[in-house]
């Protein structure tokens, strides 16, 4: 059985004794996580979160890309959240991808065309890139200065979230 | 205490009994999920799926961005994932969603700027648009045909989960 069917037939138990019927649509906690895709990261279950608490945005890497600044214009203006954590992690597949060599690959295996992405967003250092995407939200002209937008490196060995800080200001002259 | 401070005490909880030490960096099932980030969709719960076992994809409305492509290919090519879910559910924040509304909306708040996102991706017809995304991941040049693509809706009132079947052909003429 394929892993597609495999988690249908999970769901059928889930449905059987469905408690959540009644989760809100609008977040309780007025919270917002990007997190990364991995498979390691189940992000509702390191922070506590229950259905109908927290809207929960994922790709590789916990990049704050267009797709994820739109995401959350909706949860903030639509749905009012007003916190938004930023999740990284150790041992990260982003960690270290080379854009240039996946292209290459991909181009070999599939021919060159010229289809999206532009980037596969990898990078070379957790902190440094955490801190990134935290000024690119921080800095949008669109997101409320009033939002917190905090950042976190998760570690995979120890389940334990650690604090990255950054300056406040939203682009630094280092 | 805020929504963030109160996850990172539930966190401490979590990793003071920490059984996903040696969960694998590349998901056991070889599946990738693409879900909506609505607060009531617990990805993981509603499929049966353990750390370890899939990468987990979200944005708002569970729609097939260059982000997500993006992903893919890095869950595909360097993470060996061979199956695709996409999740769309009733109820959701896109279905209705007037993308001009809501760039008014925060014009009028924030001062229009060329900021992006270029389009909030709201959407009239769940289906339809589930279609849609199934379609655009099916017919990317990059995403090997070998790759088995399926799309669902998630009803949130009874946690079940609803095939869409659309035509196998990328791009259908009607």
């Amino acid at each position: 059985m394929g892993s597609i069917d495999e988690a249908l037939k999970a769901n059928e138990l889930y449905a059987q004794n469905f408690p959540f019927a009644d989760s809100p649509k609008v977040p309780a906690r007025k919270l917002a996580v990007l997190g990364c895709m991995d498979a390691r990261m189940n992000i509702e279950r390191i922070l506590g979160l229950e259905p109908g608490d927290a809207h929960v945005l994922r790709n590789a890497g916990a990049i704050a890309t267009e797709d994820v600044v739109r995401s959350l214009l909706v949860s903030n203006y639509l749905l009012g959240t007003n916190e938004v954590m930023i999740i990284g992690h150790t041992d990260c597949g982003a960690l270290g991808l080379n854009d240039g060599e996946l292209r290459e690959r991909i181009e070999r295996e599939r021919g060159a065309t010229a289809a999206s992405p532009a980037q596969f967003l990898g990078f070379s250092n957790l902190e440094a890139n955490l801190g990134r995407q935290l000024r690119t939200l921080r800095a949008h002209p669109w997101i409320p200065e009033s939002i917190s937008i905090r950042g976190f490196i998760y570690d995979v060995a120890t389940g334990r979230l650690a604090e990255v800080k950054t300056n406040r200001p939203a682009i630094t002259t280092e």
